[in-house]
């Protein structure tokens, strides 16, 4: 029943350990029914351990979400512990207390301290982990640990993903940076299910590390809107070696961090659940770039339009119904669409023929003009599918 | 592929034409491309012309919904003219005249003044409507007035509705409030491609009308969300012919107009587009009755919820995590959730078990316990699925 994924297919690289100063592993815990891997082990050698994050704005917040919030706090961060097959959320303070357990377990195992041990976990609401299975699995991840140990990683952290999901940037003067991402479903603003860790060798102080990630998160995971559900987990965690021994101009260092937030952020979308089309939406010549996020995300959550796209119709009038919910400048007259090029809305009445539209690929491109200003911006989402529907309907971890 | 909608079963009543003082008629002239029914007319004969009416709240409108806003203006409506098979939205000045040219054939036809007949329309957006068929057809209608025609309008303007939709309220003092609508997909606030038609043989004021017309929509048509999506076509008018000669007391005719509205909303959330569940959703003790209402709203907008009720699986951290995102007043740590009077979430966490939930009925009914106040509202939706996806990926009127 799970439809193909065509833009799903597995990078090359080993995301979180490309970056010196890393080792990473993924073990078989046994969280999980379904007997695959399920933990994933993340540790910073140093010498810096600065770090920064971004959490969900979701204001139920699972218990590892007020931990790791908690631990970046001072900046500091030795390990990150993941784990699938539980999202440890709605779970009173016995799931804060299991979450803290996780933590100390990594730092007696490691000889670290659980202050700067961040946890991060994903998979259903509303149930206790099965610690009995998770903590031994600490240990067996401790022992796993190596600096090729990222694509293990990366696939411990999948739920309904179908593939796991990395990217790198390696600089010209000597510093990389790398990360690993899941989130196939819940995928919405403020980050939605989805769980990434990025590591980078370069010697960057918290500040500046929080400056970048920020920058980045904002017009890349922040813009992913697959079906306009926020989760209750997400979590964004840029940790820094300093391993390079290379301090980079801040510009640079923020366009690697954004290069890697936007190739894991359109591998979400690649993979998100059910989907066979993805879909960028760019709202241009608005009056703010607030208000063209505004009615990018409008469009991006019509359910009626990604009924059509998945249908192949070149439904404009769905575009336009969107665009007309939002409190964005803009003269109902003037709004021009184009889908994959083709301008079939032109002055808010019918453009050129719909049928030079061609849908066909996976990829489509809505573009809305609104006439109003010279902002813009782009949110990505995808259809909506009877898969989708299937998956979430009957879904496990 | 479309679903059965055990509780969308055509109702006896006759609508519109249940009050004294009207006649209607629904005919085919041939604007639908199926050949059913696809013109109604309702007319007032007085001796009131008195009318109210709410319009979408889309910016992006359609050109009878700017026509029937400007009829409104003077309270006085002597016919209302309803076409399924086009929205004419978003079809320019060319759009626009063909309104006013519809206006002006019923006007012609039956001695009455254009600028008191409203124009509505629905169907497929940014299409011209086939005026060579509309016209004729309007002679047609007229020729088939009648004063039990009520059933045969409801009829006519459907879409993909799988029954017509009626009610009425027949008071002791010798007045009624009948009504007819139509809709089964994009229900959403602001009233959402809902086209419904009141009328009444009690003499009422317009103001009156209107005041009566207002308190009913926000508490029924406008909680009535089955997919989140907004119409540039809804349009709600109540006709009132005073004909029964009873000037009936403003909260009695005020309690009647309501139960119509709720009869027919509930009819709408019945009939939705590949529904198999329908949803009531109750917020209490909320700090504001809005703060209850922006609950309920995200609530019922969460795809994710709507796939889970579809699989009868009484996924409670979906509706938390829903309730998270909104700005209303609660303690994460002191939400309550019941899903069919099981609370299987208490004090934001696990609560009773949740194998104590039946979802086997078409009816699901969820409740959110905010403890943040005394407020309290309920908003309708659906469940997610398939043929919702199928229905709306190969959507013709």
């Amino acid at each position: 029943m799970t439809s193909p994924h065509p833009t799903a297919s597995a990078p090359a690289g080993t995301g979180v350990t490309a970056a010196g100063g890393f080792r990473a592993a993924g073990v078989t815990a046994g969280i999980k029914v379904s007997g695959t891997p399920d933990l994933a082990l993340v540790v910073n050698d140093g010498p810096s351990l600065a770090a920064a994050g971004v959490f969900t704005s979701n204001r139920v917040k699972a218990a590892p979400v007020h931990w790791s919030e908690q631990v970046l706090k001072d900046g500091q961060v030795s390990a990150v512990i993941l784990n699938s097959g539980g999202a440890n959320a709605c779970t009173g303070p016995l799931g804060f207390q299991d979450t803290h357990a996780t933590a100390e377990k990594v730092a007696d195992t490691l000889g670290l301290n659980a202050a700067e041990v961040a946890v991060a976990s994903t998979g259903l609401i509303g149930l206790r982990l099965p610690m009995d299975k998770l903590l031994p699995g600490v240990e067996l991840a401790a022992a796993e640990l190596s600096t090729d140990g990222g694509r293990a990683a990366a696939i411990a952290i999948k739920t309904t993903d179908t593939v796991e999901k990395t990217a790198e940037v390696a600089h010209p003067d000597g510093w990389t940076v790398g990360g690993m991402a899941k989130g196939a479903g819940m995928l919405a603003p403020g980050l939605a299910t989805m769980l990434v860790v990025l590591t980078t060798d370069a010697a960057v102080e918290p500040a500046a590390l929080d400056a970048a990630l920020r920058a980045a998160t904002r017009t890349t995971f922040d813009r992913v809107d697959s079906d306009g559900c926020m989760s209750t987990n997400d979590t964004v965690l840029l940790l820094a070696s300093a391993a390079s021994g290379v301090a980079p101009e801040q510009d640079a260092f923020a366009e690697a961090v954004r290069a890697v937030c936007t190739d894991l952020a359109l591998q979400l979308i690649g993979d998100a659940e059910g989907a066979s089309k993805d879909v960028r939406i760019d709202v241009v010549n608005a009056a703010t770039e607030d208000e063209a996020v505004d009615v990018a995300r409008s469009i991006a959550r019509n359910n009626l339009l990604k009924c059509a796209i998945h249908g192949e119709d070149p439904n404009w009038g769905r575009v336009l119904s969107a665009i007309g919910t939002t409190s964005a400048a803009f003269d109902p007259d003037a709004l021009d669409v184009a889908i994959n090029g083709v301008w079939v809305c032109r002055g808010g009445s019918v453009g050129d023929d719909r049928d030079l539209v061609s849908m066909k690929d996976r990829q489509v491109v809505i573009t809305a003009d609104l006439h109003a200003g010279s902002a813009s911006a782009t949110v990505w989402t995808n259809d909506l599918t009877a898969d989708y529907v299937h998956e979430n309907s009957a879904y496990s971890s």
